[in-house]
């Protein structure tokens, strides 16, 4: 009986779009052993690079932490990882996309200012709360703001992939190279503009 | 003949490389939208539930709260969700296995021990401090444990799938009217023990 | 706006078809060849493990011969493989779960019970003519028992994996060193019938 | 220990190759109830339709009886199915492919000629034995053939698919209405003996 | 008509639950460096080999071009290619299938006739004008024919993987040595027949 | 340089293991009938949107032409797409993302200049001739340039998804509102600079 009203409901919240998705393929072993490892052992399956987050002191600027199958090689075939945003008071996480994955973000400490833009180019915005989540679908620009201007923020976010990439858009496009023309073409200025811009992105030496 | 070159072939060139698995299937729109939200906003992209979570008070008894599909139906196709693990003091998550994503542990408060079987039988367990992550493979038995007689602990785990699944092995195996006979078989008991566990697990009316 | 339109057409467009989901990932060879074989020919696709199965005597206990990546390397990429159960009169095999595969189950010979119990933790039992079919969905624990006191039973089974793996939960839970406390606690038992149940699961010497 | 080892187990096995892939993708609940399904109970899981094999006559001609998706529903989303094919003495499969699965084939009774081409048109031919099985993996062209002169036989074939489909290669190439002159330039024959192919082929009314 | 019979027979069984399918799994990485490569520049990503195809002559006989993962690495875990298909006048491109994706052809130049069979083995023909499109679905048979006496036709092929592969069914049925009883049986026709079509298939030495 | 290194550092944690990847899913029948569609015909599968496309003129502005699952519903389920690119002279694609799929550009007449930028922000341009191929992983940003002062360019792309999506750098991050300080704070600008962009790219009215 209560199977039947599981499904009942499933079908009451589904029953116009009926998409449905997915699904996240297996391995064919329990796990993956990394080649330089030669003893299996639970530390395997530990990450300790997260304990210097609680309780420590705030970065001065933005940043991120990461465990991802680069930092944490057990994750390879498991299609999850983590990522820790730290925000100072004021600061910007700049718009950018996940290639490899959804992002569920939960606000662990502080508020943030959140926005996504689909490929409608619909903008949604939300002023999120401690022990808010939020989630930006797979390859979709997204942003994140602390607005508050003396309280640092915290943010814990879970992507379903070990690997998820990150493309950041201000670096991508202003700090790579691309041909000043081009650029101002596309954005529809001038290429002083554009070259301003770069200005400001060129990593400092 | 033409068979082998041609798999030796592919050996040569792709020798180094030696990649990676898997990955995380799309589905063909940004996000799905559930048959009855008539009007999309960042509402839909927001989930406030585990709000109570932090600063609340510690629950009597091991506790989950869950942010996936069914609680949060915009994950429906991003392929991630969370729960949150809420642990009294001496309390345990027993055994279970999550069918359908691996599992992503995260101690945000207190400490904890966790273990982990594989299906060669081998079990393996570790001592979680504040901040430190472990990773349960998919389909595996696991369970945790906050071994502080005076502390409470708080876990957040991320799953690669928007609808995990939970399948507890005492309220499975004991709890659902398996025939007794059939248990002490498997169990290589007698019937009676199988009555006694039967009876601990039964919900109180 | 266009948002909601665009849904709306989507739902137009497809709101009768409603499909269906999953498949089998492809490789991108027709098959893939072990490392150890040096000359392609038709044995590598064969395998002849079960011929002793058939017309062969009932072993003594519950016994499952495999044929999958492990026994028969070709089927590496083929997302299929074989199990043969084969049960005295009176034998069961116990609760158990495969994290990698559905179980569709065929009664070659005799009679069989059968038990599944689903997230929901709600039971499904049935009794298996010879000739009959009875599928288990990945993940989900199951069993089957012989009830015939002078029949032995013969069952086929086959997999949506080259490698569904399999998690016995009586050894899994009670014979891997689990902490006795953490399995009382978790059957809501005392320490004397974990003892007990170990006991009788500890493998002979 | 016993870890490690089967790991560099599969490292021996598969260390030039070097491939691998795969896994089944899962759906996102236990099973999926058809629609017209009021009552979930352990017939859903169950199917009787092969009851008639094991023990009943031999048919007149090649015979094929299935357990797909389209008779036994509760297999969408598993993955797996499977198909009986009755040979009597002398006859037939006609080559033909499967597009959605590969086949992984168990004679339960008599012997069995079977057949397969890869793309690069290599044929690969085996006399099996009864308990033999043999893969042929997804979308290739295979066959077989009971060359015994008296005895029938019968096997059974899994496919790691719920719904594999087959494209019989005579009926589709000669029994469709082709245009006879495409056929003979894709035969390189002349149109005449297209022609009296397709006579052969023809339902009789 | 049975085509459609079957549409509306699974609407009948699966109108409520709705499910969809599909997309295409990701890698964990931007791309795949084949091994042979030192150095990955914008070169990786070029491939020059259909320079030929635009402005050159037409080949003699029907001649396919393909731009896969054999002939351009870098389409490695990228889920796309190309085939180029030139058609003097009157030539045809006989009946085959891909076992490993759909085919998206796009007339370039020219007129092509064109078949698909489905696996109910319903024939779908289809003339098509320069700058159409027909979609051929994966593992379907289906083929191309230049019905035009004078003017040579030129099409591109788009596929869902980069390794889609191809088996062609007069080579791979008779002309790699299966036996012409075998063949006799299975085309309802005499061994004269068969030994007659397998002659004029026989590669000329 | 750093490409490269990220690289081979793979290859050092993984040498062992050697997984690879990929391949893209089924769905569990030959296609997928729309709902609006009562007779399915080979117009089902045939697209003549892009025969304007061959010998038109040349429009004023860069323009795409697309033939997607939305233009094109048969494609549904069959994981592939086109979408004609055509090129004034002087012309530019401006930075873009297709979240769900790779893209395969094919230049069919004149020349072009592309560039993709990896998710280790390295930059690779190519000057395209005719017949040129060039391969945008999935996910990843690109542009293209018709540096021709007088020559017209076209190219065909195809995509492994039937519903890749664009995600348009200028238009989604400078034309969706998002606010004037969260960008100047990105791009490391003043907001006047801001302020400057978003003028050029608000659409006229």
């Amino acid at each position: 009986m209560a199977m039947l009203n599981r499904f009942f409901l499933l079908v009451a919240c589904f029953a116009v779009i009926e998409i449905i998705m997915a699904g996240d393929p297996d391995i064919l072993t329990d796990f993956i052993v990394p080649s330089n490892v030669t003893s299996v052992n639970s530390s395997l399956f530990t990450f300790t690079g997260f304990r210097a987050l609680l309780g420590g002191e705030s970065p001065p600027a933005f940043k991120v932490l990461k465990a991802s199958m680069a930092e944490f090689p057990a994750l390879n075939g498991q299609s999850v990882s983590y990522a820790a945003l730290q925000f100072p008071a004021g600061a910007t996480n700049p718009p950018h996309t996940h290639p490899r994955a959804s992002e569920l973000l939960f606000v662990v400490d502080g508020t943030l200012e959140v926005g996504l833009i689909d490929t409608s180019n619909k903008l949604y915005t939300q002023t999120l709360q401690t022990g808010d989540l939020f989630v930006f679908p797979k390859g979709l620009v997204h942003f994140q703001f602390n607005a508050d201007a003396k309280k640092s923020a915290l943010a814990i976010s879970a992507f379903g992939s070990s690997s998820a990439g990150t493309v950041s858009i201000p670096s991508t496009v202003f700090a790579t190279g691309i041909d000043d023309n081009i650029l101002a073409l596309s954005f529809k200025t001038d290429v002083a503009t554009i070259q301003k811009i770069k200005a400001g992105l060129v990593p400092k030496p």
